[in-house]
């Protein structure tokens, strides 16, 4: 049985502040669990309907009415665990990074942290205004990709101007990336805003402005979403370092 | 005011079942249902809290709370409208199409269908086990994108059997699509399940399986979401019509 506080301060880390506060985050389901159980991720508890068989003081069997009443999904998935927020690792700029400007939506995040764990992206920066990345929709879209790539919030403005690197951001009226000679594999990747792209003070900074040319030849389609936009720009900065030996 | 009997029919627009019995769909947001006007759909009818002025006889002016009353969104969005379901044309194989094998999550196939239009491909063939484009929160994930991209619900595995085109697939164990040399402006991209992906029965018939190469080192990734994949898949081969002609 859980008791009513415990109940009360896991519900409570679905804001930010409280996971700010407590140094924790929430993960849900076996698959996740367990991925962020191999990784380096200190382990608060684990509250499951089904054993792991890890150290026994650090589990807890609860009934499935006591997971729905902790649980952020709308279908419980068996387990819930609280985890330490670990420390990121300082930025390594000699190899190609990703930076977020205000993207908001924890879908869109947790899907880009997985592709930059697929294309061996190791940095991922984001400006404080970006959804935090422990949010517990980011970590299920992450699916324990949130282990493998490093992540810092930063004031990204302040950053960009203090480094002396290729900045790229996407724009419509930027270069055609499929044909743009200067890809580097180094640099910064800037995305932004999922309404209203990369901001003015951040724009400034951007030394490449690149663009993902529209085939569909009819009508003005609507801009790509910024996860879609980022998984073209990234599998072309990739491809070079393969064909371009 | 909506009578009790208008919110019952548009409320049982949700389901497939009676989208087919009525031959209409649902759109919603100032934005949408604009493009949508636009295009060669048929309005049926327009309910709006801001008059559109367009027809008379088709558009009613509704308050926010009755906007609520037939709104499939948590947030409605100003206005909802019923349109006739288009007729499809029939699929042309001389260009590249891509063909959905049981994709289930709406907001991929709506994502999956603006990369369509983004990319210029003109067809998308869905199996039947595919979710409904015209469900709302598919027409929703388009963004307008759907009256652009010819959409045909047919048995994938006798169209496959029947047609003489390339039929590629993403496997792990399939080439490197980056530096396979095989790929064609024309022939049939086939993307699987979110969770199985291509079923056993459409893998017998593909001619040609292609991989994304994972770049990240450490540990097995999780495989791309498959509106993802689709995305890089759609980058590779329509950026070789620009740059191997």
């Amino acid at each position: 049985m859980l008791s009513k506080n415990q109940i009360k301060l896991i519900n409570k880390l679905k804001l930010k502040k409280h996971r700010t506060e407590s140094n924790v985050f929430v993960a849900e389901g076996i698959k996740t669990i367990k991925e962020l159980l191999e990784s380096n991720l200190k382990l608060k508890h684990l509250y499951t309907t089904e054993l792991f068989n890890i150290e026994t003081d650090l589990e807890t069997l609860i009934s499935e009415a006591d997971l729905k009443r902790i649980s952020f999904l709308t279908t419980p998935n068996k387990a819930l665990a609280v985890f330490e927020i670990p420390k990121s690792n300082p930025i390594d700029l000699t190899q190609m990074c990703v930076a977020l400007d205000d993207v908001r939506d924890p879908g869109n995040l947790g899907t880009i942290i997985r592709l930059c764990d697929w294309f061996g992206v190791r940095d991922l920066i984001c400006n404080k205004g970006t959804v935090d990345c422990f949010n517990p929709k980011v970590v299920q879209a992450t699916m324990g990709s949130i282990t493998r790539v490093n992540i810092n919030y930063i004031d990204l403005e302040a950053f960009i101007n203090d480094v002396n690197v290729p900045v790229y951001g996407a724009f419509m009226d930027g270069k055609n990336v499929y044909t743009h000679n200067a890809l580097l594999n180094s640099g910064i990747l800037v995305m932004g805003n999922e309404a209203n792209g990369v901001s003015n003070s951040i724009e400034a900074l951007i030394t490449e402005k690149i663009a993902i040319p529209r085939f569909g030849a009819l009508r003005a389609t609507e801009s790509l979403n910024v996860a879609t936009a980022t998984s073209i720009l990234l599998s072309e900065f990739k491809r070079r370092t393969l064909t371009e030996k």
